[in-house]
């Protein structure tokens, strides 16, 4: 089958494409750009090389239509929300990683985005693509809306937790950390190499849009869950997140019952790693691969429970997940061509 | 006036060196070494050039009585709670950068150090070297414990919070991230570059040894505070760390009361400098200076305060604080010799 | 097939792991280590996941002849020389990562490596592995020595040049560049990342061990060519090899004419990409990948050629050559189980 | 004394203002911006800190000249050479960082910087500020070039063999490597943190416009000088320069001849540093400080000589340069305000 990336000259689209041309069920990738069309995509991204070229198209919606089955998003804000219903209404699946569609009340969507949002008909027909815990809902999906970077090691974090009432529904506190390539390619000060090396930056404290995110997804699992704390960090390193998250047990709990619940939760999950007990993950553990992997630790002291979840931002925080979704949409395995070990170091 | 430097060849003793061979009131700077001796400082840091040689001499107690005024440890555990006694007993001040002497309560060090600690004598007249908080205690110091680098970071962001009473004593949780320079010069597998970079770690979780220095200091300002959830992050870079401090707010607080209440508390320390509303410092804004930087925010939604505090952990963390207590023992201007603008980029 | 790894606890040995584990004609591996045997790999690389475990053994030649049809030694100097006769005696193709069989002459090989070489009845035996230029003797090969991470990128940059007799053969200047994962896994302070990060090391001036090698090859090419001026230089980075090359053209040649060779030179390589007129590879553009990529400019003020090759120094300057050289040597296509494209960014 | 610096925004403006505010015999530091006057200096640079303000002024010719008594360009092409000759008409001296005045030749200076060059009049009158070897022209310059980054180290690295005919004059390579703050403080693609990090690029190959200013200074030491090779990389770190330069020795040498040669030539100046032999510089040997660093080898395989010269980009490359030569016009000891030890680690 032929796939189109829209957005294939930014980060999330170079990394579909890194996966998809070597993807089993997938003849040919066809890439877009609404502002490079004409263009070799070698000229904005030599890496791929001249042996193996891609021609970057105009976006134009009849051709794609008559050209490709499925359609990946990879664009700013606005988009998708705009360009997917006609794809959808003319039978081509639409896998979108931007965030256009992942918040299902359009007043939360518009105050934490501060711009507006899609078509509430779309709104309630796309699938939040949070793999792990939606698989049923993902197969039939025609709109399936994939999960932001930070929102998806966050709430495969927590959903042990949440899912079975085990902490205080306004004790979670997630501190997360993240490298700078979820800022995207755009040149700016705030990814200006001299300015973010050797420095470690807090930024959007209380502010950001993925908090709504996550919130909406507790609350669909637990529906006494009490807003979050979530502060995001620049870390100076390319790739990779991490997020600590702290919560209060609501019961006695042991490291030994947690640990077998998280291994329980998911041992039918390829991608989810639990870590054996007093070990945690580093984010270079998951470099380049789809895995999520997971350490908790219980400290008696203070009756919390310390999760820390880890992903690669722009795989299993964006296109990895995306593909793992589009499997499920496909009826094939989720993990076809997604099966790359971590590069480490 | 002549200083000693012990344990020279470790980056806390030559950040020392540093700030020292240039301070207005040191005369001469001798370095003592236990592995090295007889070697000069440039044969192990080639950064202090030939021009200006440090010989490199054996630790020998009354070598030292009869040669300097003042002594500084930047030795490893152990070493200092040995050393300390007898100079201090023939009148020569003592600031010890090790946590030798941090901890009053001997089966606490005992506990979390895994290891014997000092005399009781000996931890009684130490003075703890937060030097904005112990300023009157210092004068009169003649055996100092410079505080850790996390308990500086989280001390300084905590105090006017927990001196006034303001945050739930039992909601304390500090997210604590440290570039690799704080583990000091001695290899290992955990500090090798090709593990470190493009890597985020967690470390020690809920079994960090700064955990009770933090938790001695809260208590002794506010005696109902509970124990506190502390984890320790290893961020890609050399120097610097930033505490993320989150707490309940007892009662109802505002950003703006938040604010004046740390302007005021720290209007007469040079070193402590509070953001703006909506700022927040990152590490590289006080890269290879003393000072402290801290910014604020509080979230009606969850009614929790956020505390940022960022150090350079070898400079306030460490060096640079032990100078700055050390002209408050000998009466000098508290800023003598540290003055000094943060590098940046 | 089944395949050995010896030395799978160190970064050429995991990094031949990440491929084979899904090379297309490789059925199992099976991991050997001198020190750790009995323990799991994910002892000493979490990042393999408990999922998908892998056993490490003894090295026991007789258990490894019975159980493996090709060995791969990626092993510090002195252990394949060792043990490769018994193997190779007994039929099993053996592919050396390590530098042991690399020289023909033993007294440059122990005059450069200061230490004994292998039997000279081995060194003659063993096959070159520089892939593009050896292919017809790697098909029979029994012993491959593949080539050092330095020579690799310095002789595929050079050979056109040198095989066509178009530079001095006095001219030659390399100024190699290196991230920090060539130097192994093994702690230093060399390695140690508050020495290395936000630093730029020269190292073994004129004295490198590579040298001989890249002198030996292209004394092979060209009986005329004289010693070569060669550097390396530690960059702060874990991955990548830069080698920017220098020399004098012997006739009048143009930009358009050397472009021209290089790309037909390289028409059949899959893994060496020559840019365009103008522009010049970096090294991130092959991370994670088996190319080799090429710029090359001619400057008519000095006469000189400047060729920029790099390489991932684990990947075409370790394993990934390995595992083509493979490849090679089982009459298999020789891109089986590489085609990964680089991890960008 | 006051001064003014024009360009403090820029990364070259902060640095000598972190020189400047603690200079002993500046009064007072006044900045000016084109593009952010009236705004706080801490706006665009939070590092400096509320406590200790400046304000961005409007560059004002006349109100400059009223209130200062030098100034310091910091500016991008093309300013200085602009408002220069009015400042010094009316007795004010000026140190220029920016590259306006450095060409005494003005077609050299269209042809590479692609721009019209300052009027003939002052290119003449200014003065070259290599402060090491032009210290008498400095004494009495009022308008004071100050070198390019990669010109200071490069330059100091080959005095000694250039001005003593040491080497062949047509065999003169530089492979230059630099941290990535010498590319300024404006956002683009080339300094965005995830295609800079973890990466190693070359640029401007036979291109960089400062080849004619190293070829200009050769010359004047040497009328025999042919062009030079000359190639810049950009290394993943914020400061730091290292030339490593290979010339062919024309008449049997020593490295004991060459090392005492430089430590003769240099025994006068503080800030040039030279290895014993085998010892090579790394850039953070200078970090922060107006260090330059050189180590030297001699290869008698080859005959050619290797230096290795390092310093800070914009410590020496820059900032502590422009205030070095503005200490030597003043008549006072050149190290004034300069004399820091580099941070290390």
């Amino acid at each position: 089958m032929n796939i189109a990336i829209i957005g294939a000259t930014g980060y999330g689209g170079i990394e579909l494409l890194r996966f998809l041309q070597h993807h089993p069920y997938v003849t040919n990738c066809f890439v877009y750009s609404s502002s490079q069309d004409g263009m070799l995509l070698s000229d904005s991204f030599p890496h791929v090389g001249e042996k193996n070229e891609w021609m970057l198209q105009k976006i134009d919606i009849e051709q794609i239509v008559s050209t490709c089955d499925a359609v990946f998003f990879a664009t700013p804000p606005g988009v998708s929300s705009e360009l997917a219903p006609s794809l959808i209404n003319q039978g081509i699946k639409v896998i979108d990683l931007s965030g256009d569609f992942r918040l299902k009340d359009r007043t939360v969507y518009e105050k934490w985005y501060k711009r507006q949002t899609a078509q509430s008909e779309y709104l309630q027909r796309a699938v939040y693509g949070l793999t792990e815990w939606n698989r049923e809902q993902i197969k039939n999906a025609k709109l399936l809306s994939n999960p932001g970077c930070y929102p998806t090691a966050t709430l495969l974090g927590l959903a042990p937790l949440v899912q079975n009432g085990l902490v205080e529904e306004d004790s979670i506190i997630v501190d997360a950390k993240s490298g700078v390539s979820g800022a995207g390619r755009q040149a700016s000060l705030n990814t200006h190499f001299s300015e973010v090396n050797e420095n470690l930056k807090i930024y959007k404290v209380n502010a950001h849009q993925h908090i709504p995110e996550i919130e909406q997804m507790l609350t669909d699992w637990n529906e006494h869950m009490q807003p979050i704390t979530f502060s995001t960090h620049l870390v100076p390193m390319t790739r990779g997140i991490m997020a600590t998250i702290y919560a209060k047990a609501k019961t006695d709990v042991s490291i030994e019952m947690l640990l077998d619940l998280y291994k329980t939760s998911y041992e039918n999950s390829t991608f989810v790693r639990i870590r054996k007990q007093g070990q945690f993950p580093s984010t270079k553990e998951v470099y380049g691969s789809n895995y999520c992997d997971i350490g908790i630790a219980y400290d008696e002291r203070t009756g919390r429970v310390t999760v820390v979840s880890v992903i690669d931002n722009l795989v299993k925080g964006a296109a990895g997940q995306a593909i793992q979704n589009f499997n499920v949409m496909m009826g094939w395995n989720e993990t076809s061509g997604l099966l790359f070990a971590p590069i480490y170091p």
